[in-house]
């Protein structure tokens, strides 16, 4: 028997990463928030978990772990997503086999996601948003370069129009478009309107339709 | 008979990576030298490698691929590392096997690598070195942070312990350090001193000592 997974999460685009993706993949799963605002990833018993003080963590109690939480303690949604798809997608409906071409550029669109993607848009998020100062040259350089990393996840769309350009990797979902997904969402909050980007919205649009993509949204409650 | 991988590459700590992993591994590989000062990662020739339009690349024609490259064409250090590890190191003298534990936090670690430390230190870079403009405000976020990520690590690193501390996962250097090293080398950029970190600073000099280190990091020629 499978036990249910914990999730430590906040209702951020990181988040919603992996809320959406255990919907997706319908497994059981507890949710525990962390509310960030309160600065309680940063607490003692949370920085145990993580040491970088970020949600979200996973603990799977199905896997044997060290130390005192009895099970498989996981942060950063790259090995996240890339543990749940190789653990738990086994007939490979959102993955690749391991060691295919297909399953290496997965992890290339993912890391391009985790890597440039999420960190790029929130520092625009931050100098736009956020920031209690206006700094004009941080707001220019992070629209600017976020704008440039949607560019190209087009280019990455149109090079697949052998599946109709609806995927990022090959003739399914995977976790690089699971892992874009809520960032891309995200978009609305600097004022990009998506339309600019043709095959870029309608994968958006498409993958809001995909069963457990709004119920993962709505995570923690 | 393994055919030399061809590493498309320049001298960043992001390129110094990829050279220094296969010195290590004793692959062979021929090297492009792609000269980001000239924007010749942005050239078509090289967009159509890598959307992204940034080094390193490797193109593994052991691996059958799609396109006129006859091989697998990958790009983002972490999926490049990853995929040397998974299908260079099947003795895991510097991996584990895939699925187990050690695995996963190998690819945590990877990945707070790519995603925080590279671009939260490589911003430090752009704020202090490279823009033409003074900007206190993003000077001051980005060594900030670095300085917090480099506490992480040596939070880590001590949490490690069983292990004399040497490695960021149990009893063998991985990926997640090799990746880390060339970015913890350009701390004397920044002018961060890295003796702040004393286990910081012992695994980095053990590390500049493993066979394949310095060569890599001398890579392109």
């Amino acid at each position: 028997m499978t036990l249910p997974i914990k999730l430590y999460t906040f209702g951020t685009p990181n988040g919603h990463k992996i809320s959406i993706f255990l919907e997706v993949l319908k497994l059981a799963y507890t949710v525990e928030k962390v509310d960030i605002t309160k600065g309680e990833s940063k607490k003692d018993w949370f920085v145990k978990l993580n040491p970088n003080g970020r949600i979200p963590v996973i603990v799977d109690p199905n896997v044997k772990g060290e130390g005192d939480n009895g099970g498989l303690v996981l942060s950063q949604t790259g090995a996240i997503l890339q543990y749940l798809a190789d653990t738990y997608d086994k007939e490979h409906k959102y993955s690749y086999p391991f060691g295919s071409i297909e399953y290496y550029k997965t992890l290339e669109y993912l890391i391009f996601q985790v890597s440039e993607n999420g960190p790029i848009q929130g520092q625009a998020n931050h100098f736009v948003v956020f920031a209690k100062e206006k700094v004009p040259y941080g707001i220019n350089r992070y629209l600017t370069d976020t704008k440039r990393i949607y560019d190209v996840y087009e280019d990455i769309l149109s090079r697949n129009k052998n599946n109709g350009s609806k995927y990022l990797v090959g003739d399914r979902y995977t976790i690089a478009d699971f892992a874009l997904y809520s960032w891309t969402g995200g978009l609305k909050l600097l004022d990009i309107n998506i339309s600019q980007w043709p095959l870029l919205s309608k994968w958006y649009q498409a993958l809001s339709e995909v069963p457990g993509v709004q119920e993962g949204s709505k995570v923690p409650a």
